[in-house]
């Protein structure tokens, strides 16, 4: 066998079980959000899976700031971090996100996933016998970055404290311990318990590292998240976050103490050895995070559309998962059949919403998931799901009750 | 001992040592490159160590593109590449890249790291009892792929065909092997024997993945790389190459077969969880890779200065590692020296060149990293090594013959 044929025959599998992958070519229109011109289809469509959860990707003080800062500094950063590659942007927006999130330091990473993984994969590695404690449903970054560190890792069961506290009490007082959780866990959308689990890690003297890329810009008077919106942010060790979602540019980062980032930007090989963001996604995020800090207007039209989705979806028996977050899983069950569903929302109704398979999602939990936002208007909101409530139909789906 | 307490030790050690990094805060400034604002210094000062080795990241058609693809899509991409991230500039730069490197498929990634930890990682890890040779001056990113894949790995020595054919002959035809190494490595500057590494591949069936991060853009008629530039880029399996450096902007890629390419993207965890790259990272990538594939002068200046350069190193007694790149390590071996050499250098004549320390290279090997491109004068050359000479004097360090 050939290399190219071992790599095909696992393509094959995918396709025969449904969980290959078709990117959508889609061309995003500034000013049209959430609507984009599908190449495939040859028309626009309405978008209702982005990440880019409150428009921020289009919003004017955004594009005007990167217009700006490319005119001024360029395309690119120039370098690492290390080597020419630090720009004037990059440390007003670290100072800026430590003081979004009230901690001494901010640090910058080309994505969500380098910063996860760098961080964890970092302190875990070099703190001598740490054991870290990561939520069965944490994200495949953190679950990398912890492999990565080969220090003891244990599962606990999904937002289960007691499992958790099973496991910190059989622990060491001495032994280092990180606690990994998400605030908004993208799939289910639910919401882990934050206070107890930093009550139990204060009682255990262990570290916490919170990811909330699906809820920064989103939660919170300032968008500093769940933690914020709880009165927690001081809890926590570290706040991890995202410039590509709610703040609709690009990037991760972490936030922490000094010590802390520091540490992970003095050893972190995934940080030390990447070309930092160009200048001028630095300056899109930081004037995105900045109109996010003041604006509750966003917030609000993005709360109020989840919910009115949810109640239509309630009314027309289209069963979706319950919970406190903007993420509306609408459950399928099955690879093809998701793909299937998807493909016709697309070419009869002209509404996007990629199906979601392994490995994203476990088998068998194969899901719409929808994810609508503060510019989709009520009547677009009717439209999807009065053609959902068709395909239920047609398709002899089970409806809720 | 806290937390904190222990994040501050290991960095009081790399303070002790004179290996922990200071950044140098600049403000880049189109049209003025490789001129730079220093924050600290409150002055201009002429940056010598940038990666965007061309002055792409300031080139008015990149500029252009990036200006009106961010009018005409906004600012982020919406999304991972199969969750309505994949924009109609992805694709285009994917099919741009493929061509530039005469293969068949490319596949973006956020950053050069990236591209090269989560590609090793995915095709070692997934292909059953695979071999993955190394050369042992690769970089991180690959030396973290590797061990993420926990594949067998055999370090050959650097560059030493001998060596990696022993070591090839030894496993048996049917493992699967992959041979990883660089084009030009970047802090010797050396170029690797590509065609007789080819040539063992073939005859021990293993493929070849070289990273040119550091030669696209500049070598090669079309800035294909070294493999293009000595005719040999159809005898690699996987060439991977950045956005970030002689292009300019900020990403990385691969360039392969079809199946290998849809192979990473299907599989590869970093891939596939990551926030695209914003379409106008890309546009502006794309003009890059146009300009550079049919303008010979950014190369033509960029060789001419550099062999500037190192005549004037010569006649000034300055010892320098020889090369046939672009990159000229002017050596100091002491990490404390070379953090005084460069901070006198900036403070008292205003040039910027990064102390090279450890771990980005070895401990006694510290140096200045000098990287002239073509918007250097001759006259900034002269500036440069004068400084140099002077310094060299000044500390009593020993001139080469």
């Amino acid at each position: 066998m050939t290399y190219d044929e071992f790599f095909q025959r696992a393509l094959d599998g995918l396709k025969s079980d449904g969980s290959y992958r078709h990117f959508a070519e889609l061309e995003r229109q500034a000013g049209r959000f959430p609507r984009a011109f599908h190449h495939a289809l040859g028309r626009e469509v309405m978008v209702w899976c982005s990440n880019d959860y409150l428009g921020m990707g289009q919003h004017p003080s955004v594009l005007e700031a990167m217009h700006k800062s490319l005119d001024h500094s360029g395309a690119g950063a120039g370098g690492t971090r290390n080597i020419s590659g630090t720009n004037h942007e990059h440390v007003a927006l670290e100072r800026e996100l430590a003081d979004l999130h009230g901690k001494e330091a901010a640090l910058l990473f080309n994505s969500g996933y380098l910063s996860n993984w760098a961080t964890l994969g970092t302190i875990a590695a070099r703190m001598k016998d740490c054991v870290v404690l990561s939520d069965e449903a944490n994200h495949a970054s953190m679950i990398e970055g912890i492999r990565h560190s080969r220090a003891e890792k244990q599962i606990f069961r999904h937002n289960d404290v007691a499992d958790l506290e099973a496991r910190l009490k059989a622990l060491p007082r001495d032994t280092p311990k990180i606690v990994a959780f998400e605030s908004v866990y993208s799939m289910d959308g639910d919401i882990a318990p934050i206070e107890a689990i930093c009550d139990l890690a204060d009682r255990y003297n262990a570290m916490t590292y919170l990811d909330e890329v699906h809820a920064v810009g989103l939660y919170g008077h300032q968008g500093g998240g769940v933690a914020e919106q709880r009165g927690l942010a001081d809890r926590l060790t570290v706040i991890e976050g995202t410039l590509g979602k709610g703040f609709g540019v690009v990037g991760g980062y972490i936030s922490g103490s000094v010590a802390l980032c520091d540490f992970v930007r003095s050893f972190a090989s995934g940080f030390i050895f990447s070309t930092a963001l160009p200048p001028m996604v630095a300056a899109g995020a930081l004037a995105s995070i900045r109109h996010l800090r003041q604006s509750q207007e966003e917030r609000r039209r993005h709360q109020a559309r989840v919910a009115y989705l949810r109640a239509s979806l309630d009314r027309a028996g289209i069963p979706h998962i319950r919970n406190e977050s903007h993420i509306v899983p609408v459950m399928v069950g099955e690879a093809k059949l998701c793909r299937m569903l998807s493909d016709l929302l697309l070419s009869r109704y002209g509404h996007y919403i990629q199906p979601i398979n392994y490995p994203t999602v476990a088998r068998g939990t194969e899901r719409l998931r929808i994810t609508p936002g503060p510019l989709h208007e009520e009547a677009d909101i009717d439209d999807l799901v009065s053609a959902l409530s068709e395909l239920w139909t047609e398709q002899g789906l089970s409806k809720a009750a």
